[in-house]
């Protein structure tokens, strides 16, 4: 321990329980996932949290262009005219939206969107005519702005965030209730099998819902401070949005016909659950299947031994290409232990450690960066162990979460019960009348539990915990994010 | 031709030659590459513009990972005490930027990124310590507000547009000099290979660099209505730059230095050249390289023979999977005439027509967007063709192209042939004082024509062609978008 640690202090330096929103700021900021930014609110994706957010980019896109859905990108300056052609959608944006101080001849203000459905809706009256031009399925990857007056979280909440926002019009109803859900679905699998969050889906209630849809449905995550994270949202909307900007068409009987349309989307707020559900105290752990690199090849340099190390770690470099390695040349400046520090740090799902003894055995050592489980293999096995340790290793992470989420669902009856879950980190499913004031009374007495989305209708006569009255559904209940 | 042929209308009605603004305009709209917004200077990018856009990015990210570049993603706020650090890059942007009202306690102004030098080097400046830290190589994809008050030409002008901007910092001036050379031939690689637009590559007059820039490196295609087009440009960054922003490293022998930089990017507009390039009056064609679809299977039904000529259509489109076959299965609405005519409009480069009679030579006929040359082909060899035939497209439209390009450059030595050359669209290469007044007066008296780029020194005592006086260059001149 010679040589030159002095980096060493940029390790994590708060515990995960023991202050989880410093511990958060500082896996995000150190492990390289973002920055906070010279402009309040405001974040720096870097380079390993674009990376993550490129493999999500990647996978969704071929999800949704198995559905027909074609990305396209509409402009981020609105009229404000538009905003108040849905009046409940413009009364929800109202207090978030940014304008900008230029104006053109007709002096209307333009805003920078918070999300996209006026600017789309206008142009879809245009495109649409027949029933021939439909389902019309677009989805849009983009950067949205909601002027936050708290403080940035970074990607849990900022100002400036990136998202897919899809927004599809259907001739009838039912096909259009239909591909809300499969857009809910395909979130769950997302979140479930590439992320490894487990999440419950419902709809939201009234309260809750996105303003200007009939119904929303959403994916909830539980972090491990007991917060919810509510991870994508998939809403059919109301007729409101295709009266107020005029999208109609001529049906398969030439009448005239008002479109059903639903939207769907998700931010890089995902990034930000995946630190939090996955990282440690030694900071951010990566479920392999968005890691950039997914592993990095470490030789253990000796004076005597150096060529031989360095000529079998090369080897191993390119035996592993397919796996986008990373290569440790440090070992002149930091000690092994602290290299070993910061790719844990840096959250490399498998480190692969080149010494000489090994090597006498034509061996190398694997530690799994969830675990910490070192195995040694031979090197001639090593490309076909990394494939299978990084599945299992995706597969673990997702399976321990998933058992710490389901214990942490408390079903409960009565209140006093359900403060005691939610006061100890675990989301409550409760019986409850699903009225709006009484869920404005909840959350005001617990200083910010709100109902996260509802599990299925109260048929066997449940009394709301929290009236007393007659339940109406069963809904999860949590703080959140 | 008893069919509905309405839309037949939907074509392109003005001649490429005859008012290429308004052919321009009616290709760009009804291929289905993009369409006007509603905001005045912005544009809607549609799902065929996207497409080809993502095949550029697919493209470069390959290319850029190849050079170390890593992603990442920036505020699009800015502040404006920003802006002023560094004089001359104020100076240049400060007519074209767009601010938002929206205010934080400090009052400041925050602006739309017109381009993000300054909000990315402030950090830098936290993120380098150490010679350690360098090469620093970073790129962003994003949208871009420069606020004009021209009207929207869609892809070459408009208020929005979206870009990659690579920004990176280096030790040495020699390594910064070099690389900024590298992405510039990158550049110009995928103007030529990709896009099948030839272009000259070379340095900006003083008076058209960048504001903030020692140099700016350009390449610039040549428009069929003699118009240049800017395509791309790589900067090597002035230190005023690092200096403003406080940018500064411990070298190699712990001395306090200052970095070199450079930046570099391209914007939609190349999906601009593409449209002017290579469509025709039967509207878009689209190099095989970045066309999502590269072919359409189109079954000719005769009443009797429907079934089996859709069979084999549909094992034809299975078998071409490779190439994002699309298939037209509007034979009961619309006749066979005008289902080529729309396939040609959108500019899919092969079109495969099964019929009837081909089939009973187990063969289909093939036709080139380009050229409209018709093959009859054997199905058992049809996947084969269709790749050697695409590659032969893409190259053949580089060719013809490049052939032109060359004619339309014009070697001048006196005014006269100057002004002939730039009349009749053709692109003049003339020795030059090199001066931005007279740039400024030649500007002036041709309403319009400027310098694109310098090709060499001019060593052999040449006399300006414009003022009579010692030229100092050899240097491009056109009209430009």
């Amino acid at each position: 321990m010679a040589k030159n640690d002095k980096m060493q202090t940029l390790g994590i330096t708060t515990k995960k329980f023991d202050d989880t929103a410093d511990w958060y700021s500082q896996v995000v900021t150190k492990s390289g996932m973002a920055d906070y930014a010279p402009v309040k609110g405001c974040m720096i994706i870097k380079p390993l949290g674009y990376a993550v957010w490129q493999s999500v980019m990647d996978y969704f896109n071929s999800v949704i262009k198995g559905h027909g859905v074609q990305n396209a990108y509409f402009p981020m300056f609105i009229p404000e005219s538009f905003f108040y052609k849905e009046a409940e959608h413009a009364e929800g944006f109202k207090p978030e939206v940014a304008w900008i101080e230029q104006k053109d001849d007709t002096k209307e203000r333009y805003a920078i969107r918070p999300t996209s459905e006026t600017i789309m809706y206008d142009t879809y009256s245009r495109w649409i005519r027949s029933w021939r031009d439909l389902p019309l399925k677009i989805n849009q990857w983009c950067n949205i702005c909601r002027w936050e007056t708290q403080d940035c979280k970074i990607f849990l909440r900022s100002r400036e965030f990136l998202w897919q926002e899809g927004h599809c019009v259907y001739e009838t109803k039912e096909e259009r209730d239909k591909e809300t859900q499969i857009y809910l679905s395909e979130y769950k699998r997302l979140a479930e099998e590439l992320l490894a969050i487990p999440v419950i889906t419902g709809q939201k209630t009234d309260k809750e819902k996105f303003a200007g849809a009939d119904r929303t449905f959403t994916i909830e995550g539980l972090m491990p401070d007991g917060k919810a994270l509510q991870m994508g949202t998939s809403h059919d909307l109301s007729q409101g949005f295709a009266k107020a900007f005029g999208i109609k068409f001529a049906g398969r009987d030439d009448s005239e016909q008002i479109p059903f349309q639903n939207s769907w989307g998700f931010s890089t707020r995902l990034l930000g659950g995946i630190v939090m559900m996955h990282s440690d105290d030694k900071g951010l752990v990566l479920p392999p299947k968005v890691a950039p690199n997914k592993v990095v090849v470490i030789p253990l340099v000796f004076k005597d031994k150096k060529d031989s190390v360095l000529v079998a770690a090369k080897k191993i470099l390119s035996d592993l290409k397919e796996f986008d390695p990373l290569f440790d040349d440090k070992w002149e400046d930091y000690s092994a232990g602290f290299r070993f520090s910061d790719w844990e740090l840096k959250g490399i799902p498998l480190r692969i450690e080149v010494g000489p003894r090994d090597l006498e055995n034509e061996s190398v050592m694997v530690v799994r960066r969830d675990t910490a489980e070192k195995k040694s293999v031979k090197i001639s096995e090593l490309a076909s162990f990394v494939r299978t340790e990084l599945e299992t290793m995706q597969n673990d992470m997702f399976t321990s979460a998933k058992k710490k989420f389901e214990e942490n669902i408390v079903e409960v009856k009565t209140k006093e019960e359900f403060l005691k879950a939610v006061s100890s980190g675990k989301m409550a499913l409760a019986p409850f009348t699903g009225d709006a004031e009484d869920e404005d009374f909840l959350k005001a007495e617990t200083k910010g539990v709100t109902t996260r989305c509802i599990k299925c209708e109260a048929t066997n006569g449940e009394k709301c915990f929290y009236t007393g009255k007659p339940a109406k559904y069963w809904i999860y209940f949590a703080r959140n994010y």
